[in-house]
């Protein structure tokens, strides 16, 4: 099975919008932030005890995101004045290099003797976000130094933990190098990238040097509390856990590892099962920014980082090529264009870290001040840097590098994951979608090229209850397998018209998850829906939903969104505080927003699980 | 209008088992305690510096409210070896009375030269509850010595605080001693005693000396914010707050003040109408023990404190005597029949401090593991001993004084305010309640002696929704005033029959509670329920009322109380987290137990207000 990578497949419509907000408006956003916050001109390594903005450890990684991002901008818009920004970054990078090999900022100037003592310190994380960012823009320009830069690092490392083994530490205590170091061995083909990833991979929680990174808790933290094909609980700092879920993944695809494929397949399921936000956030816990227990997921206190949904996005994408099973594109589907969107505000400006499914600032206050004092509740308004800013650049290179989720392929059959305006040419194939999606749920798909004899294979969307299908203009009803449809192309092209009926749907929570307690949420086709109390004269506690919700959707421009009526009722309030219970309720209509919308006109309470009339 | 004490009620049935246990078992239990920690032998005033049991600046009040409570079942029920128990006290409290008239432990043995110097320390709270055991244990005995020195005392105190001013603190920063003042003066008509409360009362808010006695806020905390007559929010640490307010409708009633009257009204009206628990329990912020905002009500963080019940049942007594209005008794039968009862196990020999209307034993794992560090949620058990003991006390004194709740009388009209089997004669009128109140709703009263042309006053409990009455057996539909119908007494007795349908009822809340969002819970006759998970195969967050309880009841000896059996369904749990709402739900009987007697058969999940189903 052969994913297609989004070089070959040009966006339009709502895709487009997103990109171009992303290259016109954050991307710059965020290189103005890093370089007024000193993270560009660190890679000069000229930092000097006394002096302003002291690096730290993760700096690395937050420009190596934003050149990946910016380099996946120009492979379809090239642009000589960024390359020249980061041909400036390369050159420091070259000139700071060590002669063995090393490149790390932070232990250069500020800890220049401490290399690879602290598992924690980010070295190896920053050198596979370094590696990424490497293989990003020599695909793009051509431009070998920074590739040639990071390799020999890459043989660095090897010398140290493998071939030496006298690092302090066997493995990273924050993983990702392993997810590059595969994708290098990929893209130059050369055996020992791929070694030295299966490599940290095999030897994560095998081992006696490894101590655990963090105060709070033993092994789990970072992943080293059992080797990797014995995992079957998503456990620790949930960015850290889906970095190595993508590179276990991705070995397991290319050794043909039946037991770590179990492993992954286990851990994914337990994710998509039992611990993710409805929104497709993941990581509730907001001590460690972390997976908690099985249905434990509060929604006013969401950990729920958006680098931890690029990252289940991430891994889902790895898992299509492992499994032929829609769940892999719904859960990304469903984090994408709930928890990842999130992240970003509408005008591309400002970020979220963590993305709480419900704000109600009395009870913060009240809390705060009465409960629990010193309490950090999730941010209630985007901002526009973040001292800890790895999930700006991150969305920024997930942006630009969507289409990869489009298209997967294998011998006889084309798989088609996800719907969006675009064409495709891949492997002699050409591919049209022509579609309002996820606006609106018709899609037309033209095929032709090399297609002849080969199955489409066409995803219906979990959220999706009913659709039709015609070919070639004439209605089928092919049977679902696994989540997908399968269309043989008989003739040399194919036309295929898929109709999925987009309609407000209410759900219901798993009863195991406490905190949605007799709660619904609002759905439409992929999106979750969600209420801003700016959007109604009421309480969110005073407003429920009616079991008919005979919804109006209404296209907004200042959203860029389909905006949603539905009707509600509202439990008058009366004076004092108990009463026999009442069915005093008056009929409203209710503006429900796309979640991912929420907090762009400024702080307000907002919740997703709502309460549902009786 | 005069308040019928105690003294002249029998109490059988219900209240009479309750008494027993009291003194049989919780009494006995709480001087054994008070014993061990040193709480006792701490008046013989020798502790020195080095030893163990360093006395705590309220440990008199401690041993006080023990001496209340043994003296009100003294008046009943004489017991020469526990009088001999509080004479060595009264002995040690004379012997180390300074010459002046001060008494304290604390300033006596550890900081024998800060005497009024602290606001905070409590030195006019002891004196109060001293000056209060004093009364009850002459009113007991006839033994006069404790009485007088606590006389003494009260004219030293007279003489620092009011005649000299020399305190460093103008009036306490716990109240409690402005109630015992007035107490002091209708026992020995004093009239000193009088001023010296007028004065702490009118002094409140009102001078440049007091300063502020807690870190965390203003002057809100001790109610040192405003003058007593402009305050209309019940603020600041609730025992406090309400012991003043017992002591401002004492002085509202005797001054005829009606300025002071208007506001007593107004803060009970503000804790009962926005401030309370469906169980009466009020005070809902666990930083302060104090009341927090309007219609913010906790129910896992519900700290609502034993004493703050007490202390709510008691300024409720009070208002008694200045409005005639049944509010004042449902709020007291609401907190004494669900908060107060929860605060003391079924044995009599475990106390809660803490009173919350929901544990959910995982939340609170998954709480302090992964939100918030350190967090005290409130105790799951009730316990042998507290550090801070004060509610077991006074616990013990309020179960003996019960009977002040029953009646009062003006000139034309004897007034009922509870019920409950007894016998009572005051002012040559007899009155005789046979019942199982507040087990079942049925009461015949009978009156004879001097009621000939008297009115009489029964109260429609706000919790019936249906009654019927008899007077000589005869039906009459007298019209309801204010919660009361007035029956007049036309000969020389008088037999009512009063039945007050007892049916389970589903109870909401104020939607301005977000906390009860979409909840409802289930109360009969007096009582609150909830359920226990012990007592169901499935969670908690699994069950939903049915609209229609159809319960069954059912008095079970282990609670001394009825137990409940209602109609609910079971939401099934289902494979992964979300789906479009289905009504998948399982009919199942499910037992329902009051409220009161939680927690007597081992930690379990426990909920007030409960799902109901659509």
């Amino acid at each position: 099975m052969q994913q297609i990578s989004f070089e070959n497949i040009d966006l339009g419509g709502f895709w487009e919008t997103k990109q171009n907000t992303n290259r016109d408006v954050t991307m710059p956003v965020i290189y103005k932030q890093f370089y007024d916050s000193g993270r560009v001109t660190a890679f000069a390594c000229d930092w000097k005890p006394g002096d302003e903005k002291k690096p730290h450890y993760f700096w690395d990684s937050d420009i190596a995101k934003w050149i990946e991002g910016v380099s996946y901008s120009l492979i379809n818009a090239p642009d000589e004045s960024l390359e020249e920004v980061i041909d400036i970054i390369v050159d420091w990078i070259y000139d700071n290099q060590f002669i063995d090999g090393y490149f790390n900022i932070y232990f250069t100037v500020c800890e220049p003797t401490k290399r690879f003592t602290n598992r924690d310190a980010h070295e190896l994380y920053c050198a596979g976000h370094l590696i990424e960012a490497a293989i990003a823009y020599h695909k793009a320009t051509g431009k070998s130094k920074f590739l040639r830069c990071m390799e020999k690092y890459v043989l660095h490392i090897k010398d140290v933990f493998m071939d030496k083994y006298i690092a302090d530490f066997a493995t990273p205590g924050h993983e990702e190098i392993e997810l590059a170091l595969i994708k290098l061995w990929e893209y130059t083909d050369k055996l020992e990238y791929l070694k030295l990833a299966r490599y940290f991979i095999n030897l994560r929680g095998n081992n006696e040097k490894d101590k655990p990174v963090y105060n709070h808790t033993d092994f789990t933290y970072e992943q080293s509390h059992e080797p990797v094909r014995e995992m079957k609980s998503a456990i620790g700092h949930a960015v850290r856990a889906e970095y190595l879920y993508c590179a276990m993944a991705d070995l397991a695809r290319i050794d043909n590892d039946e037991e770590l494929k179990n492993a992954c397949k286990a851990l994914f399921s337990d994710i998509a099962n039992k611990k993710m936000y409805i929104t497709g956030g993941v990581g509730s816990g907001i001590l460690g920014e972390c997976f908690t227990e099985e249905y434990d997921l509060p929604n006013q206190f969401a950990y729920s980082e958006s680098c931890a949904g690029i990252a289940l996005a991430l891994f889902a994408k790895r898992m299509n090529l492992l499994d032929v099973n829609s769940i892999y594109d719904d859960v990304a589907e469903r984090v994408i264009y709930n928890n990842i969107f999130a992240s970003c505000s509408i005008s591309g400006r400002e970020f979220f870290y963590t993305n709480p499914l419900e704000i109600n600032l009395k009870e913060r206050r009240l809390t705060q001040k009465y409960r629990m004092e010193n309490q950090n509740f999730p941010a209630t308004e985007r901002q526009a840097l973040f001292d800890c800013s790895c999930c700006p650049p991150n969305f920024a290179r997930f942006i630009e590098s969507f289409g990869d989720f489009l298209y997967t392929q294998d011998d006889d059959t084309v798989y088609i994951h996800h719907y969006a305006k675009s064409s495709a040419a891949f492997n002699g194939i050409k591919i049209k979608q022509t579609t309002d999606y996820p606006l609106k749920g018709k899609i037309k798909i033209a095929i032709s090229g090399k297609c002849e004899n080969k199955k489409i294979a066409l995803r219906i969307p979990g959220w999706c209850q009913k659709y039709t299908v015609t070919v070639d203009k004439k209605a089928v009803k092919p049977k679902v397998t696994d989540g997908f449809i399968y269309i043989k192309c008989e003739g040399k092209k194919l036309s295929i018209e898929l109709d999925l009926e987009m309609k407000a749907v209410l759900n219901e929570a798993n009863p195991l998850i406490d905190q949605n307690f007799g709660r619904v949420a609002v759905s439409y086709g992929p999106f979750i829906y969600c209420l801003e109390d700016i959007d109604t004269d009421y309480k969110i506690s005073e407003i429920s939903l009616s079991k008919t919700l005979n919804e109006t959707i209404k296209y907004v421009e200042f959203f860029k969104a389909n905006i949603m009526e539905v009707d509600a009722f509202v439990t008058e309030t009366f004076e004092g505080l108990y009463r026999p219970l009442k069915n005093t309720k008056k009929p409203i209509r209710l503006m429900l927003v796309p979640y991912y919308t929420f907090a762009n006109r400024g702080e307000a309470d907002m919740a997703v699980w709502l309460k549902l009339a009786r």
